[in-house]
């Protein structure tokens, strides 16, 4: 820690802001290494290509309502809307920081998507038969999850990184998640539909390592600015509502047809009820007066749905998945309440949004939730034919236990994390060189910095009124500064 | 009414609106029952379920995508969708009660939805065999729609009642529209697809019936509260919007499959265009100089949808379906302009976001055309099969005529209306008692009664230009009282 | 030109922005005829009537779910929300026009899709056995594509005209939009499944063209109220990202079932990412200080969804959507920069959203991409069959050569050209009529001149805290002037 120590002082030189050639740069050059990737690499998998036709007289497919297209489609855009308007407006509660967190949530997802359809295609999607990457939506949907993991991230630096930071950020976190993700899901032959493991543990501990490697001392100097004004909290709850009400789409977008989608879709509604109603109560308890705090209703009332994410295309059983919520609404809340001023002093970790309550300790519980239940699994409970499909015990695995894939899971879930602390310390190191145009402690969460903020409402529409108000005294001025606006 | 009165005066002590205790105990505690009912009853339907593999085999069901979960489950997001954002956001026209309008609604939709699923499982999905619910994506629906009954009543005492009450409001209301539904579907065999008479006449009446016993006479004291302001409109238009563009959904959702679905999203459609036309046209030649009234805007266009929820599955027709929406454009306009001024002068009844204009009205609109559509049912437009199929004359109602039918859709509207007036009055009573910790008059429309809610916009960021117009007479005073916030 | 200049000076006489008759009557007048209209013309088609039972068995049909409805209901759904939400908030960024941009977009929506299904139906769904127009939900598609068209071009007169003048340019453009469309599509042959040239380039070079005969000279006499305030933008985002996360579902909702709508997702998807990416590279590298301008983030990112319209169900290759979001990203920004400015100085084109960067241009770039894609289409990548389904090579053009489709092609944009510059000078002659209530130059821009605007914010909620700061000098005042109020 030492030498952590002088690489920072000597990091912290006067700041320049000024992105007008890194952002352009990065990317222009990131955009054209797309093309020329896609143009080597990308292709139309079976379902989406002309010879869809053939594929369909050759397999006997007696409909296109068959296509996967029809399967997965309607989920997948409801994870879209999670990924864009979700994420982006639950950032907006910052008072000044409204467009930096819808604006740069954009960038990211977007920038992120396509770098995550090559990974994973190399990963998942690669015919060997010709070496290209044969997408189709499900590649669509892992994109859209995988960009969440560094959105998750994001969480924890808000307002304190420039654009190219996130990039950088973005750019790292999809690659690390991509290798994250094979190792888990194919090495480990760990299940994890909803992501609590490959996305959220992952995605929150590289956030949060990020976070500590950029430690920013006196942050204090903005605090003026780190607080909602009643707006902004109202625009956040566009994005915790369209969270809350997609999750169940989320959770269930790439479980198995038929009743694994199904059941995975259930449990996620359930667990995500329960959670409201325990947030609410405590958020009620610990407060003066038994106020409620917004926070804690845009943030804590999502809990439920990370923690059923690995175990929600299980028979986690509709009382189980309330159990679950119950449990993360409390966690979560007391979170807020304890541990994020907690962590801020004595850890160094600064967490904008507080993704360790909403992301990492629901993310963690959801794998342990997962490992449980899948060793407690029993084909007395799932029927013979269900347990493989569930667990897809099936070629190499074909005799696996459940107990067995219990292990198998609590595996992943270490892995998660040690990618996503260890990749957070690495990418947060570099993070800390003196080239990325990061804001000054004193201008952390104001959008002017990076943005064409409009004049300020109060001095427009209103002027007239506002003159009034002060009608004997201070018109000449006031209109004399009117016009220098 | 002389004892209501006295009764009325018994109950207006001075007011404590600390709910810290009482709040998250009814939570917590209601939250451990549903762990506990959902563990003893409700488990996952066939389609849901693990089994589902072998039910395809047994019941030759040659692909996955005949799955109910394929057929309902982009209609069940786009009803969680009003249900959530909708009504939400609906209510947060009021200047200062945004966060009860969208943080309410969200408590007690989550809370709703649990206890409508089991009750609405005792009556319709209960499996004899082993005493269980058996829960799919359709009962997911049925409780959103549940739930949507008490969020209209919700409507009517908007910022004047505790979330304390508003629980006890739900758990009365969910428990009577479980009982009203299976009256009018399964006993009377009234069909009601989009729920005029059992979502909207119901939660209407039931709202406006608690309003009236919890009657304030010095609701004035916070007038200058009941308005709204400009980006509160805005807000409100949110909820609007998503509300009118997902009704065709909200009316098909449970319909039958093929035909049904598809004719229902139509009717839908054309009569909430037409509604748009006519309650412009009204608010315009009302308003003086013509200027159209956001009040009108936000509501009354969404009246067509409430009016053909019944008949929306039937073969109402195109045009059919424009004049059930013109109608109720010019009445619930109308009703805005003239009614809810005059009911809460001559009735006593507070009616705060004009559901009486909104559901009430279109709701037994709605009970008629869908009995008069049901009695003009003809073999020769619906043909044999289709007749049948469509209000479901199976079983012991094999040879049920459409003339009979129409007598029993109106006898199922008189039931909703029953229990709507019967039960709002016996559950407004409850909610006078003097335990709920609901505001003093002047505090009403105030979210700073339940919330903690952050410094005003004005007092932060516009600082810098604050001081500027002032610059040269209020310095130092203002970034003293700055300080101090 | 001559002329012209006379018969504006005609028109510009004192303003009368009072609708008070008109509006209403347009709307009953019209909502009247469309029921007669209806009622003549308009009844379900074969899968949402209730004879589908006997289709199925006639056509040996095995299930429901091979009904259209669950084909394309998710996407219409979005299609929906990008029409009423996505269009309708993307046009909130002015500081006192949301009530105008969200209200008389949804009215024109409303009135227009109703006119849409006639005109589209007798072109398309006629059904010559009974003179009846067929509706199913692929009708309720396209009638919301037909608006879009009109939408587009109220982008380009916001704040300028009044709502009887959007329902007359609504009419016009509906009845020209259809007769477009069937020349493009049935008469020359061209393939536009997303609609870059029958929706984009028709609507905007509309638009532009009524804006220009519309040209108000003194325009900056309403300047004060011609840019946004924060909140204003952030409202627009909402518009923006639905727009943006729905636009696949618009590029596929009309597209051939199974890979048609699987390929034109995929690469609206891509086409969308790769915008986001230049946009923020030109925004940044033109702007002073790299800073990022929201009007750019807003409007451009969409460029690309629009331009990959008519090729996104060919076989454009997931790196060819990248190349052409590239290049709009680029070429939209920079119109933004120095064309709209220059547009408005020289060409007399006032252009209040820059539909011109947003729709003109990309839905020209869309056409020519169109007819390259097509003109260079072979068997070899498509398939026999492939090719002859993905470009209806079928009946009379049977033979057809992709070189030939793609001449087609190219006809089709310059129809769409036509139609959109001829239809819109003589709609703009139309509209300079002064019988329409448009609003004087001072008076543009502003949600005063037609609606009920409520108290500003400023004047209710904070006043006690706005005492505080000038607790020693303005008490008596402004307490006085508050009253007043």
């Amino acid at each position: 820690m030492g030498a952590c120590q002088s690489f920072r002082s000597l990091c912290d030189g006067p700041k320049n802001t000024n992105v007008r050639l890194s952002l352009p740069a990065v990317c222009f050059v990131w955009q054209t290494a797309m093309i020329i990737l896609f143009g080597i690499f990308i292709r139309y998998n079976e379902e989406a290509d002309t010879h869809w036709i053939e594929v369909r007289k050759e397999h006997n497919i007696s409909s296109d309502i068959e296509n996967d297209f029809y399967f997965r489609y309607p989920s997948f855009q409801d994870v879209h809307v999670m990924i864009f308007v979700g994420f982006g407006f639950l950032m907006t509660f910052l008072k000044r920081y409204s467009f930096g967190a819808v604006g740069f949530n954009f960038l990211i997802a977007a920038f992120g998507l396509q770098w995550a359809l090559l990974m994973q295609g190399w990963f998942h999607s690669l015919d060997y038969a010709d070496g290209k990457i044969k997408i189709g939506v499900e590649n669509l949907i892992n994109a859209d999850f995988c960009v969440a993991g560094c959105l998750i991230a994001y969480g924890a630096v808000l307002g304190k990184v420039s654009p190219v930071q996130l990039l950088v950020l973005t750019l790292f976190g999809i690659t690390l998640f991509a290798v994250e993700e094979y190792i888990i899901l194919n090495l480990i032959h760990a299940r994890d539909a909803g992501g609590s493991m490959v996305i959220h543990t992952f995605g929150a501990y590289y956030g949060l390592s990020i976070s500590w490697m950029l430690y920013r001392p006196n942050l204090h100097q903005s605090s003026r600015l780190q607080g909602s004004v009643y707006h902004s909290d109202v625009f956040a709850m566009i994005g915790t509502l369209f969270l809350w009400m997609f999750w169940p789409s989320f959770n269930s977008a790439i479980a198995d047809h038929g009743d694994g989608q199904h059941r995975a879709a259930i449990n996620t509604y359930l667990a995500l009820a329960s959670t409201v109603l325990t947030t609410v109560a405590m958020s009620s308890l610990f407060q003066k007066h038994g106020k409620l705090d917004m926070v804690h209703i845009q943030n804590s009332t999502l809990a439920g749905g990370v923690a059923v994410g690995t175990a929600a295309e299980f028979m986690l059983m509709p009382y189980g998945s309330l159990i679950v919520g119950f449990c993360c609404g409390v966690v979560s809340t007391f979170g807020y309440i304890y541990l994020t001023p907690f962590m801020e002093k004595h850890l160094k970790i600064q967490d904008t949004c507080g993704i360790h309550n909403l992301h990492a300790m629901p993310g963690v519980i959801g794998g342990i939730v997962g490992a449980i239940t899948a060793a407690a699994a029993t084909e007395s409970v799932y029927g013979k034919e269900g347990l493989a499909n569930t667990f897809d015990f099936e070629g190499a695995y074909e005799h696996m236990l459940p107990s067995t894939q219990g292990g198998h899971q609590a595996a992943g879930l270490c892995v998660a994390l040690c990618f996503g602390i260890g990749g957070g310390i690495l990418v947060g190191i570099i993070l800390r060189l003196p080239i990325w145009g990061d804001p000054a402690d004193d201008n952390c969460f104001d959008d002017e910095t990076y943005w064409e903020v409009p004049e300020d409402e109060e001095s427009i529409p209103p002027v007239p009124q506002y003159n009034n108000h002060m009608r004997n005294k201070n018109v000449a001025e006031s209109h004399f500064t009117m016009e220098q606006n």
